[in-house]
């Protein structure tokens, strides 16, 4: 066992900050999120693995108010007044010629072919990754101290036309960030039991 | 500002375990995963947040020599030693009829009926939600001291023969889990620059 090294696991408070005591936030203080703030989260998240270091998502940080009304326009009634309240909320979004990028990213293959010729692979390789990095910048957001609130409750055909207009990226999901407030969380709601969702063989 | 207050941010040995240090891993050390770590990831990863909390990951984690052959023989010839050598690789999957569970995940809204009769809608939350989970997943391994060896390389017809036949479940990807060694280990990969993904608004 000397080729490995055990890493440190989390303490709790940690555990608790990313999972355990987290919660899904609806409201938000008016606390502003700065850019040297938004740039440290982006480089946690672009740490995380992706398939092939194919790293598809793209993120449109929503702060100021007149693109805030622009976004809160295109979503659900539920949700405009939480995109509307938060201080940043972020379009990840995936782009679709993401493999565009693989002979830099994954240069010791010729990636970029598994790809180029082959849209349902590519499509799905890029939801599926760039679902992965918004579960990355959720976490990563939690790390910095930041609260996370994603939505799926919008207007995808709107918000791509009103964002991403003259680009290859489509929207996945959004994400507010910021200070939450205790208004309008949930209690807890229930979890499936290991034995209902997993098995060990 | 009396309304909310800062979450303590992670440390920073905690942030390169979870991002800035870990690494995928390719060959495993052969310490083994056992049941009780395997229930306290679950037990992370499940406080995630998903979109009405609808949970769609399903997770089978193949530890016998028997099963991870079956498993084996159903991956890219690049990934079958991964596999082979990993203490557990876990297979995870969405569950289609994952709205089956929403009146008692979601109980305040009539949820169920968001999925039911939109089978696109259905599939596109699980895909995502699955994947947002598996995202959980690898931080949750890496928070408890393991590392983690995310795939998408297999046979998903295959793996959804052998695995979950007579399921409503299907393959997301897989992921090998336990203590890895530096062999095979790649020089960290370039990572895109904010400028390159992201905007500020």
């Amino acid at each position: 066992m000397t080729e490995t090294m055990m890493a440190p696991a989390l303490d709790a408070t940690a555990l608790d900050t990313l999972f355990l005591e987290a919660r899904t936030r609806y409201a938000w203080a008016p606390t502003p999120v700065d850019d040297a703030t938004l740039h440290t989260l982006y480089d946690l998240v672009k740490m995380g693995p992706t398939s092939a270091n194919c790293s598809p998502a793209r993120f449109l940080f929503v702060r100021t108010d007149e693109a805030r009304e622009r976004l809160a326009a295109r979503v659900s009634s539920s949700n405009a007044p939480k995109v509307r309240s938060a201080p940043v909320t972020a379009i990840i979004g995936y782009d679709t010629r993401f493999y565009d990028r693989l002979p830099e990213l994954f240069p010791h293959a010729d990636a970029r072919s598994w790809f180029a010729h082959s849209p349902a692979v590519a499509q799905e390789t890029a939801f599926r990754n760039s679902s992965l990095q918004a579960g990355y910048f959720i976490l990563a957001a939690r790390s910095l101290g930041l609260d996370a609130g994603p939505m799926s409750g919008f207007d995808k055909a709107g918000v791509d036309a009103e964002f991403w207009a003259g680009t290859t990226v489509e929207t996945n999901l959004i994400c507010s960030i910021g200070h939450g407030t205790d208004e309008g969380v949930f209690p807890r709601l229930p979890r499936l039991a290991f034995d209902e969702v997993a098995r060990i063989l």
